[in-house]
């Protein structure tokens, strides 16, 4: 079975000698001192490995079932909710006022990457219902926001979100589901919804579902969507639950993959709901959550890449198979481990340098999110809107791909469920598909995204690359030959793709359009690139300042190279497909395929 | 439910037009005219689309159980079994002499296709018979072909391979099964094997297991690993079964897919066994079948494929979401097809040029086993050998990646198994582990194969394609353009790589290995690049004399160009992280993982 300790040093090591959160001038980071950090993440890594990981196989053995309308959670699951509840975890980025611990962003994803990494399906129980309670957050009246936010920041209630229907996913345009105004100014909510996760379970008193409908008389498409709160037992007004709401589960999905979190069908039967947010501007609303979704998904991308590294890792260590080339290594054993082999350290190489880079990635657009909703800078929000799609799509693609190779260092007894490594496939699979599958993140991010206001985002990454390489040049050869170097190269190709698009799309959007994927990667490769160059130079530094952990911060910066070496030239690749235009893209019709 | 519709005209193309097998000059191929190998794959694609298609979803759902040291196949697949071998399918290109149809092997692939897309759990029951039968015709006594091959080759019988014990997969110099030679000749076996797909099961009177193990006071390691035929039920002089032999199966292993094959734990304790070929040479004889297993395994990659985007193709037809952003192409409608969007269509075309390319690839590598087995050519031999590394790995690699971009055309609905599109992509990545792992068919390539005979095969093959390109060239200026061009820059970066091996992989064999993965691809890259050369220069030569069937032929086109323009140039990628040698890859130290 496999296990996971929580990457705690790698984390302070983004945090303090990366990202200098102390000195980042964002109200609430002042606190974030080592110690206070570590005390946190080493307790968030205790619950992981120690709670939620065991149960990790069991969800996926087991499943959710349901029975007569009744979801029941694997065994565990409950016992665990209870435990992340008494710890507070839920509820640690929320504010006071509702019952949170008010910390930064930043903390929230470095230990959500714990609980993801050590139990997905789990974690998206509370997951869920923190993007619902942001959304009222931002969103809701004073009134809803006591009514329904207490609760949820305890995960006593949980939250989902709906909005896919049989017929529509992405274009939400098309949606059925309708609300009809009441004379006490409910709403009576009718249709179905699907793919809701978390959408009914055991381990709440209740669930605050938000839901996209249409109000009865509205405009058509999508400026006629409305978000509203569906609670499934309404609440009286003294907080107590009362009637059970005209919503049920109409049954759950089998899945791939993250089988301890229930999928389910819910049907709307004239439930009754209340407005969030203004009429007709349900999809802005939404987007709280989704934003916050999507960069939650890419790092599941992250973290089922490393959980499952981290297994690879000792699998090529314990198994004795062949020989070194070069001499044996364990010559008094009947073989040498694994690991030995050089196409197994290039295979961990890529797990390695893609989950540390993914790493500070993620943590870096996390510290942006707490720029811009702390200090209320502007730029910093128009930045991490910018770098959203390329978490979400660029981490998801890149983490599955890592957990095939994590997969694959076990030979034959990677496929077999005994060992786990499945697990990490087909849970992480969902990933680059759910809060918009990655293709359409790829065209959030060439078709909106690169044009927001005015292209000033993407002028202001590429600006911010080109200062970092200027800024740091010429001090250290092995910085820049070995980091800098690379990523101006690499940079290069991303801005050559962004002339190209600008220069054609206007005449055909095909040409930005089919090459929406392949610049969604290199620009991922770009940042991890910058982050490995501002990793590469914090291990420097640390080592010149004669950091007593020397071997840590030379394995940095040899993962680091790694990547700059293997993983970015990759942009070139990207580049000449984009290059190529959208003809051999375009050239067949529907009939021809 | 997913469909399967066999790809006979392309088949036919290929056969006829592009490999012009009729002109071969191949015993056995003079009567292979088109009307003739119509019918056969005709034939081969109604029962693929109508028996074994429809029991694809049924296998994978109700898997095989396994109670009281019986296994039973998922419902339909006894009957589905009568029908393949009541068609005589099963003994098509073995030889008359034992009862089957002495077919060449390039009809046996072609129809092979076809099972594994419809039925790929279901076909290996057949397919390891097959290669047992192969490895007892290759090296057995003539009594041991006439107790064995009629009933194997009629799949009354079948066979296994048993090579894996817990302990040992890719090195089986540590393997621990022993025999002890008897006083009659025969050995008893004892010893565990796992991971024997079709190890035990109920659609077949007799089990034949080749079985690797050390007779006693041999020499140590590999070289004293010898084969054995044990079977189930031994056999009585006059032909009907006898004694049950004392191996049996001990469970079957729970898998990520390939649910209706019985992946066995077998237990021989004192079995009857009899040498297979020469004592201590079990290894040659063994690799009768995986050489034959390997290039099985690579069609199953396109198989997968093939059946995903076939799928894949409708539902990007059928599905309404969204609008071309170059005008409605539905405009009567809610929304357009998906199948408007570039970036699906980005995804169709990866997955349509990847299939018909790997189509022609292992059709070509057919003729040449059949060039060196008919017509004893030992140059054909040579080639086929050192693709066969390429076929099993590449095309298993990116067939994979082919059923994920298939399934992620269908969003959300390509999660949940009621769509189907799961279990493509779990039956496909075993092909990616078994009969040797990818890393190990690498490892095989750049170690192995690229110096055997001194070299000579992969001369010959740059030789095959720079004079493919120079008697091509100048005629037409869309070949030469279009895919001759391209064709050849990536032969060049091809060769650059081995260039780069030799001239490093002498003082450090790592800078060789550190890149067998990316050399293994970049020359899957450059086959299929010839391949589409040659198929782009077919169609525009059957465009010229007028074919009435235009409209195929441009696509055949089409979807050349966009292999050479968007694929192919992988090539220079791969020969980047070549050139990056192995330092970055081999610098830590193992505890530093």
């Amino acid at each position: 079975m496999p296990s996971y300790i929580a990457p705690t040093k790698d984390m302070q090591f983004i945090l303090h000698d990366v990202l200098n959160i102390t000195d980042a001038g964002i109200p609430g980071y002042d606190d974030l001192e080592p110690d206070f950090t570590s005390a946190i993440l080493e307790e968030a890594g205790k619950i992981s490995s120690e709670v939620l990981q065991p149960l990790n196989v069991v969800g996926d053995t087991e499943g959710c079932t349901f029975e007569n309308g009744v979801v029941r959670t694997p065994a565990g699951f409950r016992d665990a909710f209870e435990q992340m509840k008494e710890g507070g975890w839920p509820g640690l980025d929320m504010p006071e006022e509702y019952g949170g611990q008010n910390m930064p962003y930043v903390i929230g994803t470095a230990v959500g990457e714990m609980f993801s990494a050590s139990n997905q399906a789990f974690t998206m129980y509370q997951g869920l219902t923190h993007g619902a309670a942001s959304a009222i957050l931002a969103h809701g009246s004073d009134a809803q926001k006591d009514t329904y936010l207490p609760n949820m920041v305890a995960c006593e209630w949980t939250g989902t979100m709906n909005l896919t229907e049989p017929h529509c996913g992405t274009d939400l345009g098309l949606m059925r589901t309708k609300a009809e105004p009441q004379d006490d100014g409910s709403y009576k909510i009718t249709g179905q919804k699907i793919f809701i996760s978390a959408g009914e379970h055991d381990m709440a008193d209740n669930i605050i579902h938000l839901v996209l409908a249409k109000i009865t008389g509205g405009p058509e498409g999508i400026k006629g969507v409305s978000l509203f709160i569906v609670p499934k037992f309404l609440v009286n007004e003294d907080g107590s639950l009362g009637a059970r709401n005209g919503v049920a589960c109409g049954k759950i999905e089998e899945k791939m993959g993250i089988h301890g979190n229930s999928t389910c069908v819910m049907n709307y039967d004239g439930a009754t709901g209340y407005l969030l947010g203004e009429e007709h501007k349900g999809m802005r609303a939404m987007f709280t959550m989704m934003n916050e979704a999507r960069l939650g998904v890419g790092m599941q991308g992250l973290a089922q890449a490393d959980a499952a590294y981290q297994n690879a890792v000792e699998y090529a260590k314990d198994r004795l198979q062949g020989r070194d080339v070069t001499g044996a290594k364990n010559p008094d054993g009947p073989a040498d481990p694994l690991i030995v082999h050089p196409d197994i350290r290039r295979s961990l190489m890529d797990q390695k340098s893609f989950a540390e880079g993914a790493r500070a990635f993620i943590l870096w657009g996390a510290t942006m999110i707490d720029r811009a909703h702390r200090a209320g800078d502007k730029d910093a929000d128009g930045l991490i809107s910018l770098l959203t799609p390329v978490i979400k799509g660029f981490l998801t693609d890149e983490g599955y791909d890592m957990t095939i190779q994590a997969q694959q260092v076990y030979g034959g007894h990677g496929y077999i469920e005994e060992w786990g490594m499945s697990q990490f496939t087909r849970d992480a699979r969902i990933a680059m598909i759910y809060e918009g599958a990655n293709g359409v993140q790829a065209l959030d991010l060439v078709g909106r995204k690169l044009a927001q206001d005015g292209g000033k985002h993407v002028m202001a990454f590429f600006e911010m690359v080109k200062s970092y390489i200027k800024e740091n040049s010429g001090q250290n050869d092995d910085l820049d030959r070995d980091f800098l170097e690379p990523l101006k190269a690499a940079s290069k190709d991303l801005q050559a793709a962004g002339m190209y698009f600008m220069q054609n799309g206007m005449k055909n959007p095909n040409n930005a359009l089919a090459g929406s994927t392949d610049f969604m990667h290199m620009f991922g490769h770009v940042c991890l690139g910058l982050m490995w160059a501002k990793m590469g130079k914090a291990a420097m530094d640390a080592l010149a300042a004669g950091a007593s952990d020397a071997s840590f911060y030379e394995t940095k910066i040899a993962t680091g190279r790694y990547y700059m070496a293997r993983r970015l030239p990759a942009t070139a690749m990207h580049l000449s497909r984009i290059q190529s235009g959208a003809d051999t893209v375009m050239a067949l019709d529907a009939a021809n395929f």
